[in-house]
């Protein structure tokens, strides 16, 4: 296949969103909008702002606030009602004036919907679109327009479908994009439709497929086969019901299985990353299964396999994990946990030897923490005070002597206090601080106790903050705390583990301020 | 397409089993060859006997105690090694000796693999194919071939990779099974290379896919749509790397969009089951997204589209769930509306109406408190008791007047004390308990304050609690705690937000008392 580009539109911000489980605030979606927009996706459709104050807001704040290297934002919304003027319909204000460049609006292709579901005649609806197309792109707008249920319709009535389409494009609108609403078709239809729609109207055809019958990343290359530029999905395909297309199967597919050119000239390697950082935004567990982005895409555990990996790398692998910024992995011996290691003691201790009984001893360290609860891919800080502990460098800059926290039942936003007593150096310091809750009591008592030996503490906040039972034991459960904290400069992540959340704070808190101070004396590394 | 019977082999417990994290003991895998069995799979591959004593030793019990509805259980298994004589090979003796009727054998179909790997030449790989099913067939097995590597191999030496399956044709295999190992081949090589087996060798030919590229649910029905009346895959897709053909995704396909028979009669409904008793064995959490067999896959989000499903139910559906057994859901969520609060609403007043002003005002409320953080998408007995909160009729069997938590520095696991004063009846009950962090101790002293009034809160206990940060404003951030309560026969979940997290499981856990207060005297709903 000749090397087209294929453009991709990500709708995880809003069909993603559908998902069972999935609630991004404000400053989430501006992290993931950036994310995609390093990776080089052409679109990013970011929500809805006329069904969503709160997608509204988003939109005003990026049109006024944020740069983007070469993804465009578009909002989401549908055409008027059938009955309604273009120019009265508060849904097109809405996208009009929201300051987006780009309207994805959705209408119905299929007859049956048409009747059924929008209750009105094929030709009403026909007029709808066309006037609602029309109305946008005349303020300026670039539309595309989402043909809802276009291959169910394709299937049951293909001139009603391509006139839907039609509607639209003799409006103005950019791109016609097919969509397998309900997930159900196969790729042979898919790939009529897209065929008949790419004869009638050429390149402007693009597909957003659902993966309800686990065909949604076979559906999206039947399309690109059949003559289809543009595709729209989300990372780890989040979506109603079983998901919508998964970007990050997709344009590797795309690039590597039929050589399209797709994304930012490198874009590809950093495709893991993003699907790891919106699945920690979402704070859903990554799908380590996930084709090419998962950790376990390129793992090997049969030793059959394995011996054959190490005779021929194409024998278990169909593509090499490079190319997505991924590494092989090699489950039955421990030469991974120990890679990854050594990446991390490279500037503790560069004398240290992969194979040294010092470094078994760490592993083994490090694996005992994992099986408790801890997860340090999140959490480099924490890491590193660990491993100087286990080699007997952790500085001591203090010690947490005792703590002590009231909550009652709140009447107030202080509605806890907290109680410590800290040593350093011989001195010690006896304070109390009130909070919103026993986490951020700790939290202020602990910094007001050590500022007045370290004034750097000071400058230190924290940025992020998040929970996460990791054992199932009702109320006695492990809870997981990860917090990030920055000096304004730098930011630094830290872990701590108990089935005592107090306490998994108190320790996550204090590595961040032993980090700080480490870095202070020492220099900041990574 | 006409209904012929696609046969299917499960091998959830051999390639499955190489899935990261998987490990069976002998009784998982007895429980679950029952559970394939009662699906009505044809072939179930249960293990290696050659090279692991565990699976000997299963085949050993199965061989005497086990009997079968309709599944034939088959030992996996490799021909003999170049240069060694079939008669003479341990890993065949292995097969023939280990009680099972069918034997499953790979082979290489690639010749690249037999000259890299296998370090033979292409000739000799033919002779120990042929020799070994020959043997095997002469011990009175039914044999099954792999052809590991087909689909590469023939798109390189196509010659080569019939030959392979024709050597073990001639030698009595029953069926010929074509492997996309590395998962990396498009649903058209997998077309091209089943037609020509087909052409070749008739109805004997299956596949067995994998899902490195997304595409193992698409690769298995192209291969049945060229002929091939076998599939090989596992429940949940479990297996190496991104897995195996899902076969909870694969029958269904077949059944419903192919229009094959499959399974027993009615082995269809029970999918759903076998593929969440089989995360259960294996101690993975249930795939929620998956096709056909997660809770999400016919839950609904959208207010659109919960709309559209209210007045067709083909609209947003590819097919009915009932057929696999499953049921329809409309999830309350700020992307929901009016539609699925009146699912809601139905059982509680029916004489709401959807466009009454006492409606708005309740969907407003639940706004709201969505705003607030709570999510209701997992919580519907705290929905309910909000709902009848709103409408006034929510009953009052107990206040909690105080409580007051202490949390100390951990040393031992009652780290935490806590003291409540509840009012029931005008009755005051003052009490304490102590407990491993502070919401395990707020907890324990709740339920025992109430105890004493309600003895039925005794048969009560915790199955779940979940913790997530909803907004992030560092230690002082609001989160939603989830919980689930069970008497031992109802399940029910409730949530509590708040920044403080005593406070949010104090509502969780009291919403949970009430409800069970509430069904134990107008009976259980839903």
């Amino acid at each position: 296949m000749e090397s087209r580009y294929i453009e991709f539109l990500d709708t995880t911000l809003r069909d993603g969103a559908q998902g069972e489980g999935i609630v991004f605030s404000l400053e989430d979606k501006l992290k993931i909008i950036r994310a995609l927009d390093g990776l080089g996706v052409d679109y990013i459709e970011a929500g809805n702002p006329a069904s969503n104050p709160r997608d509204a807001e988003l939109f005003r704040w990026a049109s006024k606030g944020m740069r983007l290297e070469k993804a465009r934002l578009a909002a989401f919304g549908s055409t008027c009602r059938p009955g309604a003027k273009a120019a009265e319909a508060s849904e097109l204000r809405a996208l009009a004036g929201c300051g987006a460049g780009v309207a994805s609006i959705f209408g119905k292709a299929s007859r049956r919907h048409v009747e059924r579901v929008l209750q009105t005649t094929p030709e009403e609806n026909l007029r709808i679109i066309h006037e609602s197309v029309s109305w946008l792109a005349g303020r300026g707008m670039e539309v595309l327009f989402d043909a809802e249920h276009f291959f169910d319709g394709f299937a049951a009535d293909p001139d009603y479908a391509l006139a839907a389409l039609r509607a639209a494009r003799e409006a103005g609108a950019s791109r016609l994009v097919l969509c397998d609403t309900n997930g159900g078709s196969l790729p042979e239809a898919i790939r009529r439709g897209v065929r008949a729609a790419v004869e009638a109207f050429g390149e402007c055809v693009g597909v957003h497929t659902h993966n309800d019958s686990g065909l949604a990343a076979a559906n999206a290359l039947a399309g690109v086969e059949a003559g289809a530029r543009h595709v729209q999905g989300t990372i780890n395909g989040y979506g109603e019901r079983c998901g919508n297309l998964d970007l990050c199967t997709a344009i590797p597919n795309c690039a590597l299985k039929l050589g399209c050119r797709c994304l930012h000239e490198g874009g590809l390697e950093r495709i893991g990353a993003a699907a790891r950082l919106v699945a920690d935004v979402a704070n859903l567990p990554m799908n380590e299964k996930a084709p090419y982005v998962g950790r376990s895409a390129f793992a090997h555990k049969g030793g059959m396999h394995i011996d054959a990996m190490l005779k021929d790398q194409g024998s278990f692998e169909h593509v090499d994990p490079a190319l997505l910024g991924g590494e092989r992995r090699y489950l039955v011996s421990d030469l991974a946990g120990r890679g990854a290691l050594m990446t991390r003691l490279g500037d503790i201790d560069p004398s240290l030897r992969k194979d040294s009984a010092e470094t078994s001893r760490l592993l083994a360290a490090v694996k005992e923490m994992e099986a408790e609860g801890y997860s340090f891919e999140g959490a480099d800080a924490s890491l590193r005070l660990r491993l100087l502990g286990l080699l007997g460098r952790r500085p001591h800059y203090f010690e947490l002597l005792d703590f002590h926290v009231v909550s009652r039942k709140p009447e107030d936003e202080r509605n806890a206090q907290a109680y410590v007593k800290v040593r350093v150096d011989g001195q010690v310091e006896i304070t109390a601080d009130e909070g919103d809750g026993p986490v951020n009591a700790i939290d202020l008592a602990v910094r007001k106790a050590l500022s007045r030996f370290f004034p750097c503490i000071g400058r230190m906040r924290l940025k992020d903050f998040k929970v996460r039972v990791v054992n199932s034991a009702g109320t006695a459960s492990a809870v997981r705390v990860q917090i990030e904290s920055t000096d304004g400069e730098h930011v630094w992540a830290t872990v701590g583990v108990s089935s005592n959340i107090i306490e998994a704070s108190v320790t996550a808190l204090t590595d961040a301020v032993e980090y700080l101070l480490l870095s202070e004396s020492e220099g900041w590394k990574g």
